[in-house]
């Protein structure tokens, strides 16, 4: 195999990237070979050999523990997320000023994902009596599974356990909106 | 700025790829790091010193002149095509079994590309008499223009110009094609 082929296949691997985007990306990166194609493959290069997964939260970083959880600014707060792309989009609306903890997946029998799979014994064993947990999970089945079972585990701890408001979206229309969410928004209804 | 997010904006440079889906893909390669990331920088950093466009025809390949243009297998014709992308489409299909040139562009007097900015020199340097030079470029005001120009600049050469047909795609609906499509292919209509 030429070594352009291994790249666009290599590239088609790639979320969002299929085969005919691939083998575009691959032409826009063979002509611009200086300003994308070698930067690219050192940012790769840099970035596979520096990030690596803080022990303490499962944040991804290039310091241990990583930035987050050095802040001291930050409160006692943990917000627990699935992924780390949840973690980034709580991060990026510059409203939450916690901590967190990456569960790295969801509680799933139907992949086989148990307990042991996830950080949840990280997780048990880092919070403390008094404490904030958050439990940020998708409101998708796996998600709430999860969140129930983190639930039972922590309940009796003297743990403050919290989860996301269900609602409708900002700039939501009720008329597109689902059966379930307009209910769980009517059910969580707050005085004006 | 961090390695993460060096790899990020590089990654959104890419066709296809968005703010947001580049955040997904770096995602995706972090955590895939012995088995997508370290591939693709490599295969990256080798494709960028390997890949040399070839200077009879302007394909790309990691020999000089391109295997197409070494193929003996091959006939004297020429198809012109714009771009890359549209000879692999080309070859793709099987269907030919001559040479290409890439003329790496259209003519554009808005964007001030001129003959001398394409290869247009080294085609009209490498036709000879009685060869077919089939004009593949697209079906566009850009891609026309280039066609008459080369067309003028090769009348009277003793070349046998040709151009792709223009009618209804296969597989496509009368209903939802254009007029300009419907007229081409009823102008151009055949026998039975």
């Amino acid at each position: 195999m030429s070594e352009l082929d291994t790249l666009i296949q290599l590239l088609a691997k790639l979320p969002g990237l299929g085969p005919r985007s691939a083998r575009r990306a691959a032409l826009h990166l063979i002509k611009r070979r200086e300003a994308l194609m070698a930067p690219l493959a050192a940012a790769l290069t840099r970035a596979a050999q520096a990030m690596r997964n803080c022990s303490v939260c499962g944040n991804l970083d290039t310091i241990e523990p990583c930035a987050i959880c050095r802040d001291g600014e930050r409160d006692g707060t943990i917000c627990v997320v699935e992924d780390l792309a949840d973690l980034w989009a709580l991060e990026r609306t510059g409203a939450y000023r916690g901590r967190y903890h990456v569960l790295s997946g969801t509680l799933s029998a139907l992949d086989g994902v148990g307990p042991e799979d996830l950080t949840i014994g990280a997780l048990l064993a880092r919070v403390k009596p008094g404490q904030e947990v958050i439990l940020a999970l998708n409101a998708t089945v796996e998600g709430q599974t999860t969140a129930h079972y983190i639930a039972d585990r922590l309940a009796g701890s003297g743990i403050k356990l919290t989860r996301l408001a269900q609602g409708v979206p900002v700039g939501g229309e009720l008329d597109y909106l689902d059966d379930g969410t307009l209910t769980a928004a009517l059910a969580a209804r707050r005085a004006l």
